[in-house]
């Protein structure tokens, strides 16, 4: 929705030469490639090869750690096949559509706002004659873009005289192409299903035994890590846009009268780049703000609400995410669904602009009461009062003998409409019969308007005790898209220095240990037969502590090899130099320390655990002075 | 394929109320549920809830530190959704299939075998009146079940009069039903696809990738976890036969010219229960085997097969798979594909029977042919000699004037033909041309056979000098259904023992910490403020080091907070009766020592790490003598 601050043309070259640069290192070095890619490929499909797999699981491993273990949250894993009716509840086997155009010749299929998108970018862009009505035109069709029905969509292709980009040929009129894969549930092919478009349906049906696994108490939070799926119609950048991706999504069930978060103090001195609606509506820029402040004042709508805020960005930002390109940008009414309360998008800016990586909403009881409702099973939360209350309770009591007489065999019908009435439904008639005696009343199961009389019902206020109180939870759910975080992190992480050639550039990927590939490398520096065997010994210890690391027996020179493990950003390495004590060196300063070779296992480990940084390990150790051997390192080829 | 040891009807009904114990304590405490269940639940799709989970989670995690990292392995992450055209290649497109019957007036489907295999079981045992002809006819037909085409299937369910188990109607004739779940990949229709009935596809098709990721050397290693999909006629034995399920599988590429395995010795002298062909079709039971002499001998076809049973065992006895329970059970030759070298299963007895859990089988370079030949990219090594080596080759050299002459227009067709043609059809056309001057020779893009003079073409043994071999590598894949195991973990943990109330039977499943789903759980003695302190000072220090628990605040006697914990197997409890020091509880053996709040944290850690185990702990604490307050624990209720 926000647009993406205005850039030279220089200025998106030079992001389009750096996004070069990341992603031809990432594909070369087998981070990730097209899936089937012998075959021609799939668009939209990836496979991430050994090291983007590992730096996947890392960051699986401490989201786990950061949410669901420090939060004591329910975990769950749920199928991905999903039958219809769950789907038909949620919404999204009618809404979860795009808008799709076809060639009208060859059939091929486009996203209609993306060929507007285009159109309109281009014009603004290329068009150097463009009279400002034009400009300021373009300009508001790419704002409301997102809001266009089909019919507007179609008027501007036509207004425009858009066509096919790839043959010019005619376009369909824009239609509804439902984005999910189908499929069908056993042989008999009565059974339609579909693969899942996000994790949370799984939670939200599981709602009555999670929340009977918890005691019976709020609030508490399920969370579930999963594969979800969306045939998009024409899949682009990369990584950001696919057909099948990982999931980590959380909802956390609260009592909607009380929204309150126990932990709140622990986030609430947090600052960091917000862009509230107010922000974005007056063409102001996002900006620092305290997020205990943003919940005081109201910007945020509940603690709740503030605490995940406040948690996802500790999250991301020991991930390695550069916090200057992170920000939490609230929805706009037009962009948030009918019953959410609030919602913000952690967005991460990267080559290809802010990127919305995780959503964090606040969606009210909405999910809960759509599957209450489908399935007939109740999914409540009770609150037992510690000692019964009196309330006013409205009461409808129709009189079955005057239905009777009035309505015959369809008495039924009217007693049970009159007795469905909501309370508003029911005021509302109190006071019609109260003053004109009688009321015209509609009948759905009847089909028709029937007129009741005073004498039918008598709709009352009453004093009742009541010794608890049932509700729908409201649900906050903070949903991760993990391929799109772990491409923003490459962005983030990737940088180059010069080599020892001219003009020679050096890729290197800054991962954190917590989340690079590999924790280290164990290089002979010469390959001689005693530095090989301490090197295999190091590396056996190094496996019992659970130290992913590469051993690297080649007989390349000892730059070339560091090279190529700072590429795939490998945090720390081990040079077997000697075969009491050995180098150890820190991928972004290339400091080196000399640590003994019984220990060095265990100093590895404190650095990638966390427990200690490399500035913390530099002080306990000697630094290492370079041999003449190792000469050649110092300029790093 | 063998049969489960002959048992009474009384063995029957223990396993029957044993496994009814198992399940209602995994179901009631949410291991795991049927899925979608406030919609009526779809056969064979489960939910695993909060511990389910975390044991999941515990023997994913366990298998990655044992096999990845252990071994090296290149760890990839592919999509479930696969083009067509790579499940044609593999022969699942045409040949995943199971052979399928219907009721035919009311359309339910069923498999064809399972009605065969009840129809005969059912007649086994429960007709006293069988004579002895029939029964051994009966046994056959179990026997050979797996084998039996859809011919002989509905000839044996015709003359068996075997009709629709719930109406009693007729059924249709057997017919393939592929497994797969269909979909259709983008907007167009046009690109049928599938959800992936393995991960192995996903490693077979990166081959040349992967190859030089690991610097063009065999052998290597690729592995991949991830949910794989089979669409069953009819699910049933709960978590064992689902139709989504979690694979672990690898890939181990070796030449196969030299199938050792540089680490076997390092399992070479285990000894485990192994169940050889020979053993199987003598009648004999499995035996205990050394794995190292099952190699030299000859019984497991090779060593890096070997190698990885080997380790297949580790690993299950480690998760707490009792090795009494657990055979190795070779492939019988009907059982195998026709490409695969040798196949043994790792089968843990349930009571289901025997479960096929784990697979390992030589494949020999059948996957890695069937892309190279369907999508024209070579899939295959290099071996560089160190000296080029003489080789012996046959050279065929068609002699392109007689062609001519002699086949005009159709000479090209002849010509490629002729240098098609296999080393062995090249021989047998030199003998009969150097005897008869002449040979018919079929063209089988003419359609037709020519013949061939001695003139047109010239076929000799000629010396090259040869700088490298190139091969298809063959691939040894050990493939571990993660369900599976986890059920049969579950049935293998599980114990009763008695309450304090007569009859009472307590519920334990006895996990090692390893695959505990919590830890450790800490309780208040009492509900006093100074021992909540304390308990959440410690739940603190817990959560820094990583550690899942649960802190139950509730006022439940300490009795009652052990055996719900118990039920989910939870190996150690810390009791908060004093605040400088507090009680450890094991599970197991309900032992008790005193440790100091500060140092209790780390205790527990070493013990669920795994350093130490509980008897090792035991020694270094004093023991807890019960006080009057907790008598009641002693009875554990």
């Amino acid at each position: 929705m926000a647009a993406a601050p205005a850039s030279s043309a220089s200025a998106a070259g030079n992001r389009e030469a750096f996004r070069v640069a990341v992603t031809n290192t990432l594909e070369r070095r087998l981070f990730y490639v097209p899936s089937f890619k012998i075959y021609g490929g799939v668009a939209g499909l990836y496979d991430y090869g050994p090291p983007g797999c590992a730096v996947k699981a890392n960051v699986l491993a401490f989201w786990r750690q950061h949410f669901v273990l420090e939060e004591g949250m329910l975990e769950v894993d749920c199928p991905c096949v999903t039958p219809e009716v769950v789907l038909k509840a949620s919404g999204h086997v009618d809404k979860f559509t795009d808008l799709m155009v076809k060639d009208e010749k060859t059939g091929t299929c486009y996203r209609a706002d993306h060929l507007l998108k285009d159109f309109c970018k281009d014009k603004l862009e290329k068009d150097n004659t463009l009279p400002p009505e034009k400009t300021a035109e373009f300009n508001h069709v790419l704002a409301v873009l997102d809001d266009l029905s089909a019919e507007q969509l179609g008027a501007k292709i036509k207004e425009y005289g858009i066509v096919a980009p790839d043959t010019k040929n005619p376009l369909s009129d824009p239609y509804p192409f439902n984005l999910m894969f189908q499929t069908s549930i056993g042989p008999s092919g009565l059974s339609p299903g579909y693969m899942r478009p996000e994790t949370a349906q799984g939670i939200f049906v599981n709602f009555k035994d999670l929340y009977y696994y918890n005691g019976n108490k709020l609030p508490f939070a399920a969370a579930q890590i999963g594969q979800a799926f969306r045939n998009e119609i024409s899949p682009r950048q990369g990584l950001l846009r696919v057909r099948e991706f990982t999931l980590a999504e959380i909802e956390h069930f609260v009592d909607p009268e009380d929204k309150s978060h126990p932990k709140f103090r622990d986030v609430s001195d947090l600052e960091f780049l917000m862009f509230p609606r107010e922000q974005q509506l007056t063409g102001k820029s996002a900006m620092k703000l305290n997020i205990g402040q943003a919940v005081s004042e109201g910007t945020v709508n509940n603690e709740t609400l503030g605490y995940f805020i406040g948690r996802v960005y500790l999250f991301l930002t020991q991930l390695g995410i550069d916090k200057d390109r992170l920000r939490f940008r609230q929805h706009l009414p037009n962009e948030m669904a009918h019953y959410a309360a609030d919602c913000w998008d952690a967005e991460i800016e990267c080559s290809f602009g802010w990127i919305e990586c995780v959503g964090i909403a606040d969606r009210s009881a909405y999910d809960l009461r759509a599957h209450s409702d489908k399935s007939g099973v109740a999914l409540e939360a009770h609150e037992k009062f510690a000692e019964p209350r009196e309330v006013e309770k409205l009461v409808i009591t129709p009189s079955k003998k005057e239905l009777g007489l009035a309505f015959k065999g369809n008495q039924r019908m009217v007693l049970e409409a009159l007795e469905a009435m909501s309370e508003t439904e029911a005021l509302n008639m109190k006071s019609a019969l109260e003053s004109k005696g009688e009321v015209e009343f509609k009948v759905c199961t009847l089909g028709k308007d029937v007129t009741i009389k005073k004498s039918m019902v008598s709709i009352n206020m009453e004093k009742k005790k009541e010794h608890q109180r049932k509700f729908t939870p409201s649900v906050i759910e903070p949903s991760f898209g993990i391929g799109r975080i772990i491409y923003c992190l490459f962005e983030h992480c990737f940088y180059q220095r010069p080599g020892k050639a001219e003009d020679e550039q050096l890729n290197v990927f800054g991962f954190p240990p917590l989340v690079a590939p590999i924790k280290c490398t164990v290089f002979p520096l010469v390959k001689i037969e005693k530095f090989e065997v301490v090197a295999k010994k190091i590396s056996k210890a190094l496996t019992a502590a659970g130290i992913s690391h590469i051993i690297d027996m080649t007989g390349n020179t000892i730059g070339k090899r560091y090279a190529r493990t700072d590429e795939i950003g490998v945090p720390l390495a081990i040079t077997v130099d000697n075969t009491t004590s050995v180098t150890v060196r820190d991928r972004d300063s290339k400091d080196q320390i000399r640590v003994e070779v019984d220990e060095v296992a265990s100093v590895v480990k404190e650095v990638t655990d966390g427990q200690s940084t490399w500035a913390d390990i530099m002080w306990r150790y000697p630094a290492h002075t370079a041999s003449a051997a190792e000469e050649e390192e110092a300029s790093e080829t």
